[in-house]
């Protein structure tokens, strides 16, 4: 209820020198609808207007063309594991008179991607499904190298130039070194085809690698690295509060707003090597 | 197959004058992805490392480990009404002993929007079901009060500045008022708000409106714009070459790249009104 937006400690980096202050996230949570009592479709939404976005969304379906065919609109209650409610799913009651959809999942809904019902839910069940956690990978990176990863992927982009309406992901190794590009109109798509393709190469878990996006981090992006095994996830934009709190259970390297050699890294920071203070070396003698 | 691209005839607006090219959109495409012969989920894509994407995605679900777990990956046939393949219908065979996933479509798949099951048949069932065509909307719109949009979402914009991190949809009366502006993770969200918003005040359809997007124009947004009767789309940065089919076909107004003022026409410019050339009051003597 009214989490626009949540507060989460950075390590933000400028100049390669990195300090540590609280930033501000937009806040993402799951919102599951459900129509006359039946689970309908599960979004990532920024919590806030919850019962317009519902509503909007069945008009979207073609379901709802006024307010008069909504009877109500409510939070359900028990959503969470001790009986609270988590204001994350919401049912809609249609007025009577007016059809269900002729929407079934299998036909007319059409999915991105998943998560469990609430955000503990599909935390935990992220936590426990994944093949290749992240939090052992021993992979370090120099904070330099990794300032250069955008420039590098843009280098290797290909349609967006021309269509300005791409996202891009760009599979890197520990060194640098451009593994995989893939572009898509939708980012978990350019995602998925990273993933996709070390598969079929038989390149999973992908230990020790970067997987950059050239958009935003959201909890989606941040699952499917956890998923692959890849430990360090980075994009050129702001992560969602979800996106940090998957991270930093799993231990996700998330670094975001990379531009420019700078950045701020909101887990797993003990990834990223900083050069030594200039003096260090003859900082030690008694 | 490997349509990433797809050229469009776009009105072009330079400095409050127009002209007409070609110009290059980056290609947007349903997919469905089967497991086993049964449907999955549907995503929209670019075309192109389709067989990839459907992998990828059963990584992401925790279906699929390694290469060894997937059987074979082929497209389906007879997809399209004359039999044809669309290409865009993936099936993926597990390997033997390879567990089908405990995803249940209700349970475990979120979901954003809703399209049909290929390009052809969602824009039928789009034109088809929406109650408040746009294509007889009489709205006309003059292209420099368009130009001030995004200036003036943009200043209402309150979290964006904040976090970075949220797509913005503002919706404009036919004089240019901000009517509302709503802030999402997600760009559909903020959209199905804005509508949801409406329905709930009793002011669908929304003749006469235009709704402005902080990013790229997706068929899903297309969508939803005509399902609430909004006649004109406009998108700070680019559309999909469906967003375009769809705006063609159901008489929306599809505006790209609105930038200081600037901005590309993908259907309906018929709405945007220019300046009268100098001189042109006197140019009627015989």
């Amino acid at each position: 209820m009214g989490r626009v937006t949540e507060r989460r400690r950075v390590v933000r980096v400028r100049g390669g020198v990195a300090g540590t202050r609280p930033d501000t996230l937009v806040a993402e949570e799951p919102l599951e609808i459900r129509l006359g009592g039946k689970p309908l479709a599960i979004t990532m939404r920024t919590p806030g207007d919850d019962f317009a976005l519902a509503v909007g969304f069945l008009v979207s379906e073609g379901v709802v063309g006024s307010a008069d065919d909504v009877r109500a609109v409510t939070y359900c209650e028990g959503a969470a594991e001790d009986g609270s409610n988590t204001y994350n799913v919401v049912n809609v009651q249609l007025a009577p008179g007016v059809a269900l959809p002729d929407i079934t999942l299998e036909r007319n809904v059409y999915t991105t991607s998943s998560c469990g019902l609430c955000g503990k839910a599909s935390l935990d069940a992220v936590r426990t499904a994944t093949r290749f956690p992240p939090a052992a990978d021993p992979v370090r990176l120099p904070v330099g190298l990794v300032g250069e990863l955008p420039d590098r992927l843009r280098a290797a982009q290909k349609v967006f130039d021309r269509t300005g309406g791409l996202h891009a992901a760009g599979l890197f190794s520990a060194g640098g070194e451009l593994l995989d590009v893939r572009e898509d109109v939708g980012r978990h798509n350019a995602v998925d085809k990273i993933i996709g393709r070390a598969v079929q190469a038989g390149r999973l878990p992908l230990a020790g690698s970067v997987l950059l996006v050239s958009g935003r981090a959201s909890f989606e992006l941040a699952q499917k690295a956890v998923m692959a095994g890849i430990p360090v996830l980075a994009a050129v934009s702001a992560p969602s509060s979800l996106a940090v709190d998957l991270a930093q259970e799993a231990g996700l390297t998330l670094i975001g707003f990379l531009r420019g050699g700078d950045m701020n890294i909101y887990a797993g920071e003990e990834r990223i090597e900083f050069p030594a203070p200039v003096g260090q070396g003859v900082s030690q003698r008694p």
